[in-house]
């Protein structure tokens, strides 16, 4: 086996070393099951205890009510960003609020407007998304179908740190790059959905926490797949389900949990990112892009002197073990996604090598 | 580890153990990675040689012709039934022929149905699905946008032998449970697609083998993720795709190949369900369902002379080590799925188990 290395990738990301070696040990069978957990059928007993471990898991994990449904559907964030709009905004009446704050956000809005009213409640741009808006700068719409806003932009690194007060105009949020790094407050929201590739598992799985009364508001005849009714009605088994997905991210839960669950996660990823910012701060050679109140915890997204740095910089980090660093393609710059499982040796690692290369190229 | 049963589920279903072997060593550090496969950037180079390497076998072992897209997308079958009519059904002008010869054809024709006109070219149920329309039996409207059929009914157990032959309407198949069981003349069809988890792989990857003309007919203004033109121009990378279900089917794509290619499958598939076929046809004890010139090489199905015998059956297996015996809920009776990774040895196990069965309750 190779050495594993530091693995800064944005997502799919890094998955905690124990989650890795008990699907291993799997792999052939799962005790006392004769099978492999991907050979199993969705709808046997065994999995279906790993179906609702997993949900009860998100549910211990995150406080999730009771009137509140857990989904696990397939087509990432991206289909929700049609899903959302499909089931909650009203054909010929209403609109929506988006609140726009980085690369995501944008792309969630152009899925929006091919099916109905939408209002930009507040738009980044202006500040090349280093920053959320204030209160006081949200236009939102008292009778708005829904608000929606993207809690982490993984790709400026830009995070929330509360909620916005929607008041009764239900909150809908693409949680996909932070969910479960830390607390939050379940009932502020009508709608959390996220990707699982970043703090939860592999991809391919999908988590949608949805309110029960917005599945009353659903219009009828939508197509069976892209209706939250049939998943919400058929407790996500209405069609066979990425079973290995859930099961791996089953395994995380359990690991979350046993680094203390949330609050402890929050504390460990703050001292994480922490360790960076400080590094970047430290001198002129870097500078954070994210204005310091909306600094993300999870994707820490920094500039050097030229392009040309840059560049070196990934390349050399990559050699010392250091990988996945290279910012997105459509910002540039430097990320490091340091999700929960990310460990803080690697973070330390980073430090190091961002002093070394300061002073060398300084 | 617990010793591997005989496993006879209709999906998820067995895995080829070498493909399992190759995972287990695989996963904490794909060799020179350092990583997990999970954990690595869609975007990657290493997981670009995974994707295309999967996207080959497949071009390989089907003799996809170049002017054929391969797509690995999310969803399932299920989210095809709908986008294929929501591309491929023009609104306000145009038909779609389907033909129906069991439970999945029915769900195909249901979506088709929210989304423009559609005509029923046949639909077996006059003959409870044990057997597809003979050519004359077969309604096709000359003009239609495409024709679709399922190649094999996996509830029913009920497969076509060879395709109907469509002129110039292009041909669509659900080929979920049959793909790669037997050589395929692709070239007949314009739309072949099928969920991996019966011959192909896990659960959470639908192949979608479309003709570049298809592309050309789609409507404008879709939503993004149920436009297949967005999946063919970025190469099944729009968003982020379930990168450990494209490894474990280009695992098993490699695995096909050294079984000597779909011809050796398929003498091999005749060979193992002609050894049940043959015990139900040795006594009245046991009853096909289907017709003989439409049996199933994958999903054999069966009753017996009471719902009790079939209950006592499917337990009595399961506490042999020939386990998911169980016919669908819909259907009941006793089915066995014998898949291209379902081995011989389990096929005679079976047989063996309903000689004894049978003469003690016969």
């Amino acid at each position: 086996m190779t050495e594993r290395i530091f693995n800064f990738s944005a997502g799919p990301a890094v998955l905690p070393l124990p989650v890795l070696e008990q699907a291993q040990r799997e792999m052939l069978s799962l005790a006392g099951v004769g099978m492999s957990v991907m050979e199993i059928s969705h709808r046997s007993q065994t999995f279906d205890d790993i179906h609702q471990s997993a949900k009860q898991g998100l549910r211990d994990l995150l406080g999730i009510p009771d009137n509140y449904h857990v989904l696990f559907l397939q087509g990432g964030a991206s289909l929700q960003f049609s899903m959302i709009p499909i089931n909650l905004l009203p054909a010929g009446g209403g609109s929506a609020d988006y609140v726009i704050t980085g690369s995501w956000g944008k792309k969630a809005l152009k899925e929006a407007k091919k099916q109905g009213a939408v209002s930009i409640a507040a738009d980044m741009a202006d500040s090349r998304y280093t920053r959320v808006p204030e209160a006081h700068e949200l236009k939102l719409d008292p009778r708005a179908a829904y608000v929606h806003i993207t809690t982490n932009e993984t790709i400026e690194g830009v995070e929330w740190q509360t909620e916005p007060e929607t008041g009764d105009v239900p909150l809908v949020a693409d949680a996909s790059s932070d969910i479960c790094s830390r607390p939050m407050d379940v009932t502020k929201y009508a709608l959390i959905y996220a990707g699982a590739q970043k703090n939860l598992g592999p991809s391919g799985v999908t988590l949608v926490i949805i309110r029960d009364d917005l599945l009353q508001r659903i219009p009828a005849g939508l197509h069976t797949m892209l209706d939250f009714r049939t998943h919400a009605e058929n407790d996500s088994l209405y069609n066979t389900p990425n079973t290995w997905g859930i099961y791996i991210l089953d395994l995380v839960c359990k690991w979350l949990k046993e680094q203390g669950g949330l609050a402890a996660m929050h504390r460990e990823n703050q001292a994480k990112a922490q360790l960076i910012y400080d590094a970047i701060d430290a001198t002129d050679f870097y500078r954070g892009h994210a204005a310091r109140e909306a600094r993300s915890l999870m994707n820490v997204t920094f500039r050097l002197p030229s392009e040309e740095l840059e560049r070196q910089f990934a390349k050399e980090a990559t050699a010392a073990g250091l990988d996945g660093l290279k910012g997105h393609r459509s910002v540039g710059g430097i990320r490091a996604s340091i999700y929960n499982a990310f460990p803080r040796a690697g973070c330390e690692a980073l430090v190091e090598f961002m002093r070394e290369f300061g002073r060398k190229n300084g």
